[in-house]
């Protein structure tokens, strides 16, 4: 951290805890935003290309939704209401329903959890257990799911586990990810042999939880071949499947889902981040109505049912999911986004795409490059990322409804700055 | 539950999860809110006295936290960063340190956690294991911190337990609250036998959990002679003070805090529910300064930080706690309820007041009877709910700025379907 | 230590692990024993009211075991079998079933477990939990149940427990044993108390597990009131009753089993020290019929049933238990122990009888008096050791066959130490 | 269980808990012993091939061991002596330095644990745990390592786990034993991939727990490359490497550990069955000196150190490993065991052998083959058992020291057994 020309306020070093972190990185005070800009206090102006990791895929500040956000909240619309019934949910419902679920053949329910991504976890874990009488839920290395208790033990990142201060994380066996064992061993031959043999130590369990790309744990995408063969080991040995899709969802990837057109329809997914559309905490887990064995309040949470989020998130809907315009302006962006990563990973021997969608990066092969491009990048008036298990991965997560010239120019921004950090950089300089 | 009349739209049969709770009891289509007045789809006015489970202590859409919420919205204000510098934190935090934590001589940070009570606990207890290096905590009877795994281990429900499937529930050692043994017998006597007692199988905890007013546990209320004493046994073991004030803290019992003029320094304390004053998601962890071990984002979240709820949690900061008045206020208030409480205990054989401040209700001796009490209210427009171990605490959680006439109609409401429901009624009727 | 004139010979250093303990205390190298006499390698003889910690109910090298033991071995009887029949086996369980179990109308089978009380132990929490489909046991405070993993989690003592090195002890809840919470509080009540409260956070257990005479937790001995309490509740909660008799049973406190003549009939009864008779290493589970659901070798180990054991194990009650004499001797010796402990206790200060039966000692007040005493009667040819959380009790666990005469001398050992050490020695010597 | 011409007695039936397993298949009353031929109460005649599951690798009843525990019982040693310095226990270990751990360069101490293997295991655990302040354990697949929970933890065979009823088997990672993933995939690739990626989710362990051979689990032999490896891994990450030579030390594979000859030097070594030379029970751990940081009695147990097991098990040590002798016979007998085995692993189509030295069997592709095996062996007076995941393994665990005809006779039984049922068995007896 640059202390000298730090613009941090004092108040933040006073009075805000030590666990604060992408102030660190970004070290301004922002004030406003507008789809993919960001500005700060001194009227400079940023693109974004974190997007509140994901929480942002329709930019910032949609008008459409800033429209009916006031106009709810000036009309005395319910702003918390418990999980009391309003007009605002059974909208919002309506419209998932009719846009969402109805249209891609799912049967399933919503449960309104806590507005976290991390307590829609909880509640598919408890969910799991409860129906299959199971206590052990098979996560994945690299698996990011949340910091509460019960979903940290299904996260891989030691740093984060370790915040737990030694308590046992229960209740998670681990399994090597698509990528984990290297070239040529497939981790589910690993998995099946474990399940097929009843001195393995390791028993069918309640669910498999994976996210389809590992969106902290370095971008990498499983297979849809993967995919389909967990589902089959999942139903074969009585398991649940729960699809993580708080970062990879509502379109990041290409569609609403990150497994549509894969051939598995999960038992459970859970939903974040980007859910309310305009960045309000919201989340749910779509669960399937034969397994919706919940008393009332079994799981319950203050904030459950974001009441404003349910306005936004039925305004994103409409605007975005009603046809398939905005799927097809989301591929056009992810070519361009595969071809012009392409061309940063090629300026870095040993560079990796990884990813899909509009959740690409370049795996630079290194945390300490990577961070150096991203600084490099905030220097220039763009904010990014790093992801993976070594902070190795540059990782683009521009708002979907980014505009095309302003993508471009990101990108441009970005690859002067990987040629700027690159090992390679200064031949290639004295090349030209 | 009675179906036949139910007003429940069938989209909520038909894709909300079983797990939905509240609107049980209250089976109506809330479309409007303002102060304690909420409003249904018929246009039908009901009083609330259940105020999102204390989420609303400053009534629903506060006009003045209204303004500044659409104003900030209109202005393209930061609806999301992440945990990011914005100018509306600094500005909530500055409000903050100069209204609430200097007054009270506290020295304390505040940690922006997920914006949920079980969060802010999660994050309390991780670091009370990674202070202390202990990984015990001692939570008690009857006690209620949320239902993430972390949390859910210190909730005492057999319910709320029971919904996580079997797992073990690591990490928390059961001791009675005040009240639990009956007269005569101090529990913490009982506390300081067993840590004194180095066989006794129970050891210094990490920290002590406790909520001061047991919102869902009863109401039950900790004297201050009982917290001092906990403090100091804290103290003695080596062992953190955790006060959990999501539902007892600001201004709910009388003061900002619940464990104001009690003589005690919590090292934490969780705040959520009416901490953004709007009933926004938002929950942080107030800690001492020397126990601000976080590395970055070992404890993180997408939603920590909900801009919006800093705009309005400076409204009401600036708004209700820049002098006495409101404290005077709640103060009458609380007055008021104890006089009339007591009057509908009175009707009840066996009823005992519970609770302190705005934070009040009536041991009516068992669940069925504070049950058809609370239907009776609702169905005569009034919306209130039961707490307690058994559900035998009709409870009155009002929003503190409820107007003295229309706080004075509810309890008229209330104390008329006290007469309606208790058991002495007939005969009562009869005399007249 | 003293290690100036230390006894130890050097192999024991260089090659024994520091985990050895009582070699410390009596720190000579003994070479032979016989009924209630020790004899080191000097041919220094040492009066044993220690007896193996009650292993040694009926002394060392019981003549008539010692025959039948090597006609066995001489005739090359079966010395290891797994689990398999053997003539031994069978004669043991015959006699077993006609001495103890039919006089006393209990139908409970037996179970050969692992040769150590703490493989007993971990085979009824085992079975407890299988039977009921519960987790949590009931232990009490100042209960010691074994160093394996299941036992040792039901096991008070701090420093045991920290053997583990931090790992989770999982299972157990400890309530107060009967003396735990001081005059006028009945544990019993706090117990209900907890299991009638839905939200108390403790469950009804699948077992209690309890010692009727706590050997290491202090002698503290609990009444037939408190036990057949505790039955009720266990009946009242679908709980199982556990009594470990380890230490207690095989005739140590005047009976048999501990729970004789109490009015009770646990569900299943630990056993192994003295079980064998010989101080060979045996152990064994009393279940009922009905709890037997053990699957074949669902709970195993290579040396169950230990063939040697089975010979002297019958031979002991054959000997001892075919008719009531020996208990009548028990009787008898317990009275004279009462007494002379009475007389001890009433030369120091505050000091209380604790136990029954041959199971008796002094509470002196603490670890450093009691330790000072055991020295001195070591020095003086008495084996001998304390009791209690802080080491505060002088134990006389002398063997049940003990010569009267020897007993008193040991006896008049143990007073002459504890004039020699007791506080206010000094005065009275000076004083005469 | 075939009832009708069944010679258990009545008394097994009524007071023996069904967890009894050897004596369903073995359904025969025996009486005496004598090195590898048993006696039953007819006076039927069996050659054992089981040798206690490895605990009699000297026979029964060994005449010079038999002699000098008749002569130390009769003379009145010491049978119980808890853990005070014993004349017997001084020779044993001067012994077993000079004989065992002098020659082969161990600087190891013994940890005298109780005198089981599971209680080794749990002892070893702890201290792991301690030394290291860490709490996973790596336990391979199919390993089995003892049946109270921390042990249980580690034995990977599920029917073994159930019996724990559904508590948390805490602390224990579980990974592939070198043949688990099949051709071509090294587990150790995968386990050092796990170690090495910070966001896998499983941290470098405190220990390493590993059978070399696996006795119960199939008998799969970790080959010395793996092992050296694993040895290598273990010492990189900080971890001990603990080996499991319950079952295949004491000279059963050949060297008096299973791990001479590898280049490696485990941390920790557990031992029991065997050790004691005569079925007694005993077992103890070896420890470096520099983790030997007990306290003393943080692990104790009433039979540590079982008195009656030094005699025996120091002239074990006089009489087989003075010299080279005892092991060339062991070798002369392995490799004959290899041709035979091998012969009739060649009747069975797919067959396949396992293990080395003294504990070789053969995979015959399915439990229900090799228990009809077994079955017909028994039939002909051959004691014999099964082994692995699916009871796939005919496993041949004669006394070391059989004589070699009577070991010739016993492997014409098993071949004539194996020809009987092997599923081409019929074919061919037709063709004849």
């Amino acid at each position: 951290m640059s202390t000298a020309k730090s613009a941090e306020p004092k108040i933040f070093a006073r009075r805000e805890s030590e666990a604060r972190s992408y102030c660190r990185a970004f070290d301004t005070v922002f004030t406003k935003a507008c789809n993919a800009t960001m500005i700060d206090a001194e009227g400079r102006e940023y693109t974004d290309f974190l997007a509140g990791c994901s929480s942002l895929n329709y930019g910032h500040n949609d008008p459409d939704m800033k429209t009916a956000l006031i106009e709810h909240i000036a009309g005395d619309g319910i702003a918390h209401g418990l999980d009391m019934f309003t007009d605002t949910k059974q909208a919002f419902l309506e419209t998932f329903e009719s846009l969402i679920l109805e249209p891609r053949g799912l049967p399933h329910k919503l449960m309104m959890t806590g507005p976290t991504g991390t307590n829609a976890v909880e509640a598919a874990l408890k969910l799991a257990r409860k129906v299959t009488g199971r206590t052990e839920v098979v996560a994945f290395t690299n698996g990011f799911h949340g910091m509460t208790l019960g979903a940290l033990a299904a996260t891989g990142n030691q740093g984060k586990r370790g915040g737990a201060g030694g308590i046992i994380l229960p209740g998670v066996t681990r399994m090597p990810y698509e990528d984990a064992l290297g070239e040529g061993a497939d981790p589910l031959d690993f998995l099946e042999t474990m399940l097929d043999n009843p001195s393995s130590g390791i028993e069918a369990p309640a669910a498999f939880l994976i996210e389809l790309i590992q969106g902290e744990g370095g971008l990498t995408a499983a297979s849809p071949a993967f995919v389909r063969r967990l589902a089959s080991i999942a139903k074969a040995h009585g398991s649940l499947l729960i699809v993580d899709d708080i970062q990879a969802g509502i379109g990041r990837c290409g569609s609403f889902f990150s497994f549509e057109e894969m051939g598995v329809e999960p038992d459970m997914v859970t939903l974040a981040k980007s859910f309310s559309g305009f960045g309000l905490p919201f989340a749910g887990l779509l669960l399937r109505p034969e397994h919706d064995i919940w008393k009332p309040a079994e799981h319950n949470g203050t904030f459950r049912g974001n009441t404003h989020a349910f306005v936004t998130a039925r305004i994103a809907l409409e605007k975005f999911w009603a046809d398939g315009q905005f799927q097809a302006e989301i591929a056009e962006k992810s070519a361009l986004l595969t071809e012009r990563l392409g061309r940063i990973a090629g300026m870095i021997p040993g560079a990796k795409l990884k990813g899909r969608g509009m959740m690409q990066g370049v795996d630079v092969g290194g945390g300490e490059l990577a961070g150096a491009i991203c600084a490099e990048c905030f220097a220039n008036g763009l904010i990014i990322e790093t992801s993976g298990a070594h902070d190795e991965v540059v990782k683009v997560l521009a708002p979907l409804t980014i505009p095309r010239a302003q993508f471009e120019a990101g990108l441009d921004t970005l690859e002067a700055a990987a040629r700027h950090c690159a090992p390679t950089n200064n031949t290639s300089i004295a090349a030209e």
